[in-house]
């Protein structure tokens, strides 16, 4: 491969000088060897591989995954030959990998190539041996796969990381349900909101004022503050129907004219939380709440989007095609009388941990098993009548799937 | 380039299966010509390259600010020849870009590669021709450069996105105001509740009960978010020496033992806020407190990082060179009597925009301009004593620099 060409000034220079090599831990001692990579170790023996690697920012869920290293400005770089495995942080960073990382710990320069620092830990590794196949998830930095093959590896792709992710083991479900519950206290407080609400004309008014989407969203990310979870962005009140499912397409945290819309009697106000918990973790939830409605066709729409969920979550069992999940709840969507492409819209759910959006996908034909999350979604939209959706958030176990973390579905809001 | 050989599933499969090509824009009329993109535009003419191209998921700051994309699932693509922008983003998430955006606006599968999709506009836009060089960020995700090979173009890097966000427009700085006083209500929060506790031997006690590292972050963050911004997980309460900038390089959101540590009188207390605001924009503030203190260590400590702030921010003009503010920092610092090896620990500061921390470094040579935007730090860190570090978010303008939102630096809490 020819290496991509520099701008005057460097991201892909590779001169000495551009990166520190201090190694906080002792290097007289002998490196701890990793814990719960087997999955790695697997991955590199069934491709021939004699690396894994991966760089990325403090955003990188798989980074997080591995080494349990967070919060970092610039780039981390962990690299795993199956005996040894090295996570190099941004100097300031040094140290901050999880207790439980049982690799070792070394530092570079903040401004330094975590790509090339990635290169030279493995050429210190492998002992100079060029020509070995290097394991990488497909996004990991461009330049840092360039400096790889600059070494004289080849680089090749692996989902390994992404596949381990989407089984949980206890630790991770009880942090997911602790996120979650950060959601459900969250909701409740939304629901309560909306619950003392009271019409006045075509608005709702609420605490003397008229209660807006952008209101009622952050009285909900107080609450997840205040549990010490952070709202991550996530947080979405969507008013009426015709928009999909726009708190997955969309930033929440956005200033936008519908979040200054005030909320009226009789609308559909569907609440999207996906809290990040203390640990990482996201909670997802979704409930949908009309004040003051005319009992007509938003009750008819909960009345399937609730069935609907339950077929679904009722599919959410080891051995069952992921995509079983989403079919039960377009059918039992289309069974209550709603023509399903204009009604349920989106992949009917996905897989939940470190991104609120992970394996497995629910469009795929691959086995669920026990320890994968999902959250589940199922409802109706209609640009003319209003928006119904529903989510919860479950784990798949050996006999069928558990709830994490449960929430009433009534579409009538009440102070709980 | 040999294209890295795939996992038995795809991340690397091209099979046109893999992604629709729905386009919700009309084909019909002639696409608007994208607006904003000169520097893209000059970097084209300047390497000779045929295109710009980048893909990323919601969390990409360089996407946000070419198209105001945000909060998708997933990852978006966007490409521009100089005459033609496209944006493709995940299905769901489709027309989500800013209004203002004046490029054409796709939309792809929520599951299928982005940098694929990528490599097909650009072949649609560059009419199949091939052999042209392609500029990218450094950090784009390896398999679209690989596509992009694949497609027969030339792969090269640029930091021309880098450097146009780190020059600010009026409206940016708008943004960055308004991030900026969220971060001062919230730190007014903070102190309020230290000037409220009262020692009750070792502990510091507010409202009956200790009060703790994470106790009082939360309350911070419970500020922001009914100021409508996010933590985005940037919220750090340290306590004690010894820690260099701790707060820069582990995830604030973490728990852990220090934050369920309890406060104690005359022990210093560094709260650190860089919430992101409402367009994804962030503020950026730091202040030390210290509840009945015995004015020793600490004041003269304090002392020092306020001079050495000023000294700072009197560099923080144009033409100077960046790392002369940080050089400033320190020897003021060192002008106090403290020993600079064991005292000011990390770069004294960065710019600050979409992300919270983005060029210019004050580590590099280049000369700061107007519209530049730096956090810059001060203080000291003595792993016996405390750490008393001061943070303020200043503009370069084109005569010095302007504070984006001014909060008091005083060392003895006080209820504002």
């Amino acid at each position: 491969m020819t290496p991509p060409t520099g701008d005057p000034s460097p991201p892909f220079t590779d001169s000495p000088e551009s990166s520190t090599d201090s190694s906080p831990s002792s290097t007289d001692s002998p490196p701890s060897p990793p814990a719960g990579f087997d999955f790695l170790d697997r991955a590199l023996a069934e491709r021939g591989a004699a690396a894994f690697v991966h760089v990325g920012d403090r955003f990188d869920a798989d980074l997080r995954y591995l080494c349990g290293v967070a919060g970092y400005d610039g780039e981390a770089a962990f690299v795993s030959t199956g005996d040894r495995a090295v996570l190099s942080v941004p100097s300031p960073a040094s140290g901050r990998a999880d207790p439980a990382f049982g690799g070792e710990v070394r530092a570079h320069d903040l401004d330094a190539s975590a790509g090339e620092r990635a290169s030279r830990i493995l050429s210190d590794l492998l002992d100079g041996t060029d020509g070995n196949t290097v394991l990488v998830p497909r996004h990991v930095p461009h330049d840092a796969a360039v400096y790889l093959r600059r070494t004289g590896h080849e680089v090749a792709s692996t989902r390994a990381v992404a596949r381990a992710r989407a089984v949980k083991t206890g630790d991770e479900l009880d942090r997911l349900r602790r996120a979650q519950r950060a959601a459900t206290r969250a909701m409740a407080r939304a629901e309560a909101i909306l619950a003392e609400s009271t019409p006045e004309g075509d608005a709702l008014v609420w605490n003397d004022d008229p209660l807006s989407a952008e209101r009622l969203r952050r009285r909900a990310n107080e609450t997840l503050a205040g549990r010490g979870a952070s709202d991550a962005g996530n947080t979405a009140v969507e008013v009426g129907g015709g928009g999909g499912f726009p708190g997955e397409g969309r930033d929440a945290g956005e200033e936008r004219s519908a979040d200054a819309a005030e909320l009226s009697p009789g609308e559909t106000v569907t609440v999207r939380l996906a809290p990040r918990g203390p640990h990482g973790y996201h909670g997802f939830l979704r409930r949908t709440f009309v004040v003051e409605g005319d009992g007509g066709w938003e009750r008819r729409a909960h009345v399937a989007a609730e069935a609907a969920l339950n077929a679904g979550l009722a599919h959410a069992k080891p051995g069952e095609s992921a995509r079983t999940v989403r079919e039960e709840v377009l059918a039992e969507v289309a069974a209550y009388g709603f023509d399903p492409d204009a009604s349920v819209v989106g992949d009917a759910g996905h897989g939940v941990g470190l991104d609120r959006r992970e394996a497995p996908r629910l469009t795929g034909e691959s086995a669920l098993e026990a320890g994968n999350v999902l959250a589940v979604t199922a409802g109706v939209d209609d640009p003319d009548e209003g928006r119904v959706l529903l989510s919860d958030l479950a784990a798949v176990t050996d006999e069928g799937c558990e709830l994490l973390g449960e929430y009433p579905r009534s579409i009538v809001p009440r102070s709980r």
